[in-house]
This record gives C-alpha cells, structure tokens and sequence, in this order.
C-alpha cells in the first residue's frame, strides 16, 4: 500500500450546515455542494458533498450518505473513533482557534492543556461530534 | 484556520494489533510504538501510540487512549463517521489493494464497483471498524 491518504471523508447529518461550518466559521475554501446531480437510489448512494482541498493536496470531504455508499448501517452519533490534527505555531494560536470553533459553534470539551509529551492542544468537537485537536509543539515547527 | 490537516489519529483497541495490520499487513512505514514512557495517570492518557509519516507530511497515528485524552466516554466500535480514501492507478489495482487487506485481516464490505459519479472503489474495514475506501479515478492521475 502506499503510505498515503487523498481524502478524509467525514459523515454529515446535514451538509449544508456543516459546510457553514467549515466554510464559513472556519474559513476553509471550497466550491461548496457538489455532486447533487446524483440523487441516490436503492442501490446507490446520493452523491452530494462538500470538498475542501488543503495544503499538499489531501481532500477534506463532508459527505451525509458515506455509510450508504459503503454498505453498512447508518452509525449513531458519537466522537471518539478517530481525531483530526492541525499543528499551529504558539500557545496562543492554539487558544485563538479553539476560540474561532466554539465561535462557529463548535463544542470545546476542555481547555488546552500541556500534555506529559511537551505539547500544548486542546480538542474541539464539530457539529457532528467529529474530533479535532489543535496542537502547539515547542519542538516542531508549523508549516 | 489553515486550510490543512497534521494529523489523523485513529483509536485502536489493541496497539499492537493495529500496529501490525498496518505495518506488516499493509506495509506503510513507521518506526512502531512510541511514547511508553508516558503511563497515564488518572488525569493524563497514557502516550502510548504508533506513527506513519505519509507522502505529503501527514501523520496517520494509532492510539488505544484518544478518547481519554479528549476527556469524552470511550466510544462504542462501530463504523461509518468517517473514511480514509487513497487513489490508485487503475481498476486492478484497487481489487488487489482489497485483497490485500483482506489477506492482513480487514473486512471488506462489498466487491468494488462503479459509482454513478464515474469512479470505482471499494471499501474495506480495519481491526477497529475505521473504514478505508480504495478508489480510481479514471479522470485523475494518481500520484
């Protein structure tokens, strides 16, 4: 397997919102709804999404029929399973964008704190319960 | 925000276990576990977790105590709130890709096929249920 990944697709109860979300609250760039032309049926899956493309080309995907499309039972809302990483460049930047989401609506389930590994982060929930944690660490430096 | 993502931790029940699906079963690289050192204590989760840096940067880590460290419940194992997408070159290639999971353990869903919006991919699962879609794109080319 090559040690890639292309697209981060991230279930979504409602699409619109959640692109609100990203787009607006978070300011990340996008074309906004595609796919639409595809309404579903038994066998298929709805193609409407959101993409975003991030630096280095991963594509960040709001996608409300990812569990149709895979053939498996609608999962119920939870967070947990997985979590999503942005490294910024101080504390504050970490604290500023905690801010920025719960602004947007986002759910802060604490407050940043220095971790025993010599990190600084904290962790936000989206709309659909989706984890991010946004990570100052002295010894890298953000890109 | 940056339009970027460091960092995609997937929760794993068994580091070990996890580690070796994608190390041995899938072959992407990684040093193995880091972070022993840090046991966790009532407060802190303990920083144990494996790390595969990908093409591009991005980290794909597996970690037994995101939730704790998020300081929400432990989640039930279900699939289906996300997937993890990688572009293969051609049609042969995502069948053999399942394949391969499949031979390292993973559950695949359904026989890949042709979705209307003009790619074919497949699905597979993880040990964890974390879903993994393998696509061709006949109008992109895969890096």
């Amino acid at each position: 397997m090559k040690p890639r990944v292309d697209v981060l697709t991230l279930a979504v109860a409602d699409l619109g919102r959640a692109l609100a979300f990203y787009r607006d609250g978070l300011g990340l760039p996008t074309e906004g709804v595609i796919g639409e032309q595809w309404a579903g049926d038994e066998q298929n899956a709805s193609g409407a999404a959101a993409m975003f493309e991030l630096d280095g080309g991963l594509i960040l995907a709001l996608y409300p029929d990812l569990a149709k499309d895979a053939d498996i039972p609608r999962p119920a809302p939870q967070s947990g399973a997985f979590s999503i990483g942005q490294l910024v460049d101080s504390r504050e930047a970490v604290d500023e964008l905690l801010a920025r989401a719960e602004a947007a609506g986002a759910t802060l389930l604490e407050p940043a704190r220095e971790r025993p590994w010599g990190i600084y982060s904290g962790y936000f929930q989206d709309l659909d319960g989706h984890l991010w944690e946004v990570i100052w660490n002295p010894r890298a430096t953000a890109t």
